[in-house]
């Protein structure tokens, strides 16, 4: 076979190592963090979480199995996605340990957020949920609701939406996790945002040149990033680019991206969590070491940030194979791990044994709850990552100060006889806004600042860089490490930053061409969406507006056939 | 100063190199391939070629300045991109060098599309131009022609737009060029695309991703891309990402995205002369060496492709410093170089120098046209890069082999009574079309074609994946090297690669969800301005249509917060 062939020649020329997360656990670091007793419990509530997911999945009655599992318990139509839940989850359990142990302010993004069980299910163990939904109890009545909710009409959608507390970050379009995240993190000194990149969202473009932004990080008055890269190497149909280059290429890459790559790869629970306990804090170490660093001396530097590699299967601890094909570790367990539950005996009794094998009457009590000793894994109230009021931002958010617009208006003697550049007045009035809130606005765009005529404001602050610097610069650079104006030629970088940055509670601006903003349509129509959403949410504060000043107009690239305006050219 | 302390600060932490341009001249390879003949000669092709570009941004008469300039001879409104067009020419001139020497096919494509003059005036000194626009003949009043249309009411824009003999490619909105060069050569393999990606391009995602597209390429029946990454060092405004890093990350990232990168830096011109020319020999040397061995032994595999930083000042061979600013190297070299010629009498003096300094009198015959010895160094008739008639696709477009679409009818015997399902049935269809013209169309998606039901076409050939490969993959992975639907997870890349696949002269179709294919609103908006545009131009052979299946609908996104088809959930 001509594909086998090439197969083989792949692996020869390449000399490729093809990281099966079957072969032994690798982590770049090696320790031992996790006593037995330790390493017990975090199995054990990993598996809660996971019999969560499940649950989430299939079920509409009988929530913790205590009678034998019927077609009526399952839900009619089976919706949602298993394929990165237990990467997310187990993710998220680790941080947790951070988050206790360093007393951290933190939060997490979901760039799979369609694998949303993975993380709601944790929200539920540690209380968050049932604390803003009463009806979604910690006990069997209010575990059955929570289950059946889940995709399902009247519910909550299959992705990380705006009723899910603890996100900012729908992960429906892919691509805007890490300038979300960066967004959120601006002027937030004291937030590490944890957040999860998925294998198939590292594809696209915009992530892709997202992992650029600790070029605009200040670690003096900015939070922290950690992303977590989760290779479980499968898209819906397809093996991912990344987890399948040879992982010299993968570390090189994200070496080149500015980052500190620690790989954790591994299907071995005891192994893996022992990996990943170690892994995750040494990038903590690592992250507030920086940052004490630059704080304590005042001086900006940009830090070769940590980040982690996890490998782990695709739909991890689901069966390796059902009739006959592979499900973990391969895209069939991207969504419903075993679609015909409901008219196969078989796959029914499959579905029954593999939840139980998470032994459930062992992780919650005879009311539904999570046994105290795991409970105490979560951080305790106040500090758990889903009530991150990051993450609620609107109440966070505070006004601007603003003088009266009318302080900037210009004077009209007589109609038709004065005359005045409007941009160039704005840029007064917006000058004045940044100059007065020196941590709750920022100005973003993708290079045409100083030619849409706002170069005003760079008598308040100038352009965030924090990357080399040449003797030029103080030509007319305007560009200082401790700027405010942030500027990348990535409109969806740029734009991510601006959403990440008001949904986390503060205010900006991005302004850009008219003719070229048609990049970020798709974008801006799924924050409005999101917003829209945040209206129906109770608890949801109102985030401000995102502003976008737009100049020139679309038709004049469309017809820059002739003559073009300078002002309007790129 | 608040950033001078925090500079010293990001010198000191990250021992980053700052690579002024101004330094000595650096290359990866270090030979001396030209004589002394071909160096001088080199040079004056290259001052012929930047005489040509400020004679497009600046004048209207006069065009080899046998008069003293006047403002009479300036157009009165100046509109134009000079700062990348040294290095582009640059760039172009050494490729010939190749072409000849190794007999190449081969074109170019420009991402900073905005500085055409660096490449029109080689298309221009080549003879092209001339021969398809027998007016801008190669004398006197032919180059006055040529000169005062250039970004002038009546003329041609100031982007490499469909007016111009060589182009795919316009470079307005920015970030396609490579996906573009990629789509050129799949089943071109005598083809290499020369492909310049700006350094500003550079930081948008679509390009950012589009580096990968050598996971695709199959090095046996496709032809190959060479980038060239020009680091000049500024946007618009300010500075670039990729300039700035140390340059252990640059090279750490073009390794990382599976490129061998070679490094050609400085601005000494018979130093870069020579470090370019064996450079790009090196280059040509190694990818024409893959191709052979993959090609005489039958087996695919995945070469790391050789690709070139060039660093060269912005603005290039401009005067250092005008009025105390700086101009060469700096950001103020980005568009017209000397802004006031039309009221400062010292600009036009120095315009006047400047020109003057190239010698335009001993590179120009008497009558007007580019002395022999100097033609000499472009390739010869039918081998020059802006006469491939890939540039001019429709030339090669051949018809696909169709069945008639009736033979997959399907049969209604009675009104409201049969049923079946519109994608699986497409699905033969479309398979039958691939596999009859297996190097003349392809399928394109971002990772859908099974869930959108088109996976009957697996039986005509596969997904092209030249990647790493797991045992899994034969448990129905339909991935192979050889395969003809090409899926990545970025709209924007599969989207080039069926633009630049079409506009070289084939057929092809892409599948997606509409929900998420506003993704690429602004790329399909420029494609089909491209197209409108290349209607008008009578040499332009009109290629095949963009085919865009769009399934599910956008709604179902907008109000996925009930319940989603699985079939349009990623």
């Amino acid at each position: 076979m001509a594909s086998t062939k090439a197969l083989a020649a792949l692996d020869d020329k390449n000399e490729q190592q093809h990281w099966s997360v079957y072969s032994k656990t690798r982590s770049t670091i090696n320790e031992q963090p996790l006593s037995h007793d330790e390493l017990d419990k975090t199995t054990r509530y990993f598996h809660a979480s996971l019999y969560l997911c499940l649950g989430m999945l299939y079920l509409k009655e009988n929530p913790l199995l205590r009678d034998p599992l019927e077609k009526e318990h399952i839900k009619p139509r089976l919706l949602g996605h298993w394929g990165s839940d237990a990467g997310q989850s187990f993710t998220y359990i680790h941080f947790n340990r951070m988050v206790k142990k360093y007393d951290l302010d933190a939060f997490v993004v979901s760039g799979p957020g369609h694998g949303a069980p993975g993380l709601i299910s944790n929200f539920y163990l540690e209380g968050v949920y049932s604390e803003v939904y009463p009806n979604k109890s910690e006990d069997v009545e209010g575990l059955q609701r929570f289950f059946k909710q889940f995709s399902f009409p009247g519910g909550i959608g299959s992705h990380m939406t705006p009723e899910t507390p603890g996100s900012i970050h729908e992960g429906g379009e892919l691509g805007y996790s890490l300038s979300h995240a960066f967004g959120a993190v601006f002027d937030h000194p004291q937030t590490i945002a944890l957040t999860i990149v998925g294998d198939g969202e590292s594809e696209t473009g915009p992530l892709a040149t997202s992992w650029h932004s600790n070029k605009f990080l200040n670690p003096i008055t900015d939070g922290a990033v950690l992303p977590v890269l989760h290779l479980n190497g499968y898209k819906i149909n397809n093996p991912t680019v990344l987890s399948r280059i040879g992982e010299d290429e993968l570390i090189k890459l994200m070496e080149g991206y500015g980052w500190t790559p620690y790989v954790v790869a591994g299907h071995n629970l005891d192994e893996m969590h022992q990996a990943m306990a170690g892994t995750v804090e040494k990038c903590v170490q690592e992250i507030l070491a920086y940052q004490k660093e630059a704080r304590e001396s005042g001086r900006v530097f940009r830090p070769k940030w940590p980040m982690i590699i996890l490998r782990s299967p695709k739909g991890w601890t689901a069966p390796r194979k059902v009739e006959g094909h592979f499900l973990e570790g391969f895209w069939r367990a991207h969504q419903i791990p075993l679609t015909k539950v409901l008219s196969d005996d078989v796959q029914l009794q499959t579905l029954e044994k593999w939840m139980k094998s998470y032994e459930p009457d062992k992780l919650f009590g005879k009311e539904g709850k999570l046994v105290p000793e795991l409970r105490a894994l979560a951080p305790k109230k106040g500090k758990r990552m889903s009530e991150n009021p990051i993450t609620n931002g609107g109440s966070l958010t505070k006004p601007l100060k603003l003088e009266p617009f009318r302080n900037w208006a210009m004077e009209v003697k007589e109609p038709g006889v004065s005359s005045g550049l409007s941009m160039n007045n704005f840029a007064e009035f917006l000058k004045d806004i940044m100059a007065k809130n020196p941590t709750n606005f920022r100005l973003f765009g993708p290079d045409e600042t100083e030619s849409n005529k706002l170069s005003a404001v760079y008598e308040a602050t100038k352009k965030v860089w924090v990357n080399g610097y040449l003797p030029e610069d103080e030509d007319g650079g305007n560009i200082a490490p401790e700027g405010r104006v942030m500027e990348i030629l990535s409109e969806h970088t740029v734009e991510g930053w601006l959403e990440g940055y008001t949904l986390s509670g503060r205010h900006g601006l991005l302004n850009s061409y008219e003719p070229f903003i048609h990049i970020i349509d798709s974008m801006v129509n799924q924050h409005a969406k999101w917003l829209e959403k945040c209206a129906e949410v109770s608890w949801r504060q109102a985030v401000s507006s995102l502003n976008i000043l737009l100049t020139s107009t679309v038709w004049r690239q469309g017809r820059r056939l002739t003559i073009t305006d300078s002002s309007s050219d790129s």
